[in-house]
């Protein structure tokens, strides 16, 4: 079975990462919208979050990053009064500055992407959604309009939302609507609908490619709450109802052949699979692909 | 009394050191002919060894870079098979981040060396050479042109060198002969006069204007040897005579006022002072910059 997930960040790079052990040519397609250009380098946080995840360098601890990572040269920084607002690892700095360098010479991030995920011997096919700048803008209120990072983590995703906006609409990335036709069944990982995932469906030809698929998605709000980020928050500010996994279910509207949900949460109007969907071990992730796989195929018939 | 110095990297940085210590609002010209750009960013190994001196950060052990260093970007682009001949440390980075960064913006280099000497409580005044980049050129037997960290670095500075070359001939940077003008007293650090001195000493009003002024260098071969560095080899292969401070001395020919050398070394047909020339502690540097200022100040007469 050929498998497509869309991912944000961390939840759904853990996903990916117990997909990516049932089916090592898997394609990840990764949201680029909170890219940002940080002291003249191009961070890419989904796309190095889901390179480190699947690579077994990440550090699940910190829930961020590199694993042994270090923070001197974020010091150093300091000491000459930059701006150390993002916490730019040591190690995480390599890859920032290969692929600025690379996509500075004319490489594309896609291909740049693909290169050092191969040097780092991951199988699958990671795509980044877009090899454009598609920058996520957050309408806040009281604040104006912050880039993604800087409400984020600048601001600590403290100013109220008022909107998620996209300044323009870039094309796909080389490849990936064929991916998409490619696909027997598209996962949507437990990320962030408004921030994480909209980003990919919104750019062209994306959404009609799924409306042809067994597409499934697997809910970021569990028993109200989001495991990570500022999720919770932005489903009454967005869209005016609680969190919960019937309103990410509603947000993806016909999208949806099935959802996921844990346990004790419910949707309404279409498949559901009520389960452990919290992946605390490496064996978690694995063990909820299986079922989330095992879900979608029966979506398949 | 007004004191300017020329220096390169590590030698030259030391005894600016000393004189900084006695003059602390003196001005310090250094070499930029060393400044390459690696992964995308600009490096100026003597400017940073300079600024780590005589801010205090610089690791005197190792002998090059900054003190409680770590290698953890450096060990990550070797992980993803990038460039690793060159040896970035993290904190490092974080100057070479600031400056590349600043450059892109519009920032001349001696205007991001003036604020990141400053953010470090640098009081002496630090100016490359040029704000444009010219590169110094190694021609060798064998291996053709190489730049010179290549040649240095890369290839450890094992290919013999036929030639020193310069692409171009840029203007000083903005205030430079103003600055050599208005010092009582030049001191030329002891330095790679091939590498280090003379792309200083080739730009465009230099020369001239040093004419006008008690210049006094510190000998960098001892006792036939260089402190460190590849010259007491260079000597002979672009000279045709053994190293020595008489070599040396003859090299910068009618600029000299005089001469200081390590007790034993000799050099006819100038003022010369002959005295402990080797630093090794802070304490040393200072009685060297003492004594190399009296003597200076002696050919004011």
């Amino acid at each position: 079975m050929k498998v497509l997930a869309l991912s944000g960040g961390v939840g759904g790079a853990r996903l990916l990462d117990g997909l990516y052990e049932l089916s090592p040519s898997m394609t990840a397609v990764v949201n680029t919208g909170d890219d940002f250009v940080h002291c003249g380098l191009s961070v890419c946080p989904d796309l190095d979050t889901v390179m480190y995840t699947l690579s077994g360098l990440a550090d699940e601890t910190r829930g961020w990053g590199l694993k042994d990572e270090t923070f001197g040269a974020l010091e150093q920084i300091r000491a000459f009064g930059g701006p150390d607002w993002f916490a730019l690892g040591d190690r995480d700095l390599a890859t920032h500055l290969l692929r600025t360098d690379a996509m500075r010479r004319g490489e594309s991030l896609s291909a740049v992407t693909s290169r050092l995920c191969g040097a780092l011997g991951i199988t699958a096919r990671i795509v980044p959604m877009s090899d454009e700048p598609c920058p996520t803008l957050v309408d806040t209120v009281g604040e104006g309009t912050l880039s993604f990072q800087h409400w984020l983590v600048r601001r600590r995703g403290e100013p109220e939302v008022q909107a998620i906006r996209f300044e323009h609409r870039p094309p796909p990335a080389p490849g990936l609507l064929r991916a998409i036709e490619g696909a027997d069944v598209v996962i949507i990982g437990p990320s962030n609908p408004y921030v994480s995932i909209d980003p990919i469906l919104r750019l062209e030809g994306v959404r009609q490619a799924l409306q042809e698929k067994v597409v499934v998605a697997v809910s970021p709000i569990v028993g109200g709450r989001a495991i990570k980020g500022p999720l919770a928050t932005m489903i009454p500010q967005l869209a005016g109802v609680p969190a919960s996994a019937d309103a990410i279910a509603r947000h993806y509207g016909s999208l949806l052949s099935g959802m996921v949900v844990e346990h004790g949460d419910s949707v309404t109007g279409l498949p559901v699979l009520a389960t452990e969907t919290i992946m605390k071990s490496r064996n978690e992730r694995v063990a909820l692909a299986q079922r989330v796989l095992a879900f979608a195929a029966e979506r398949l018939r």
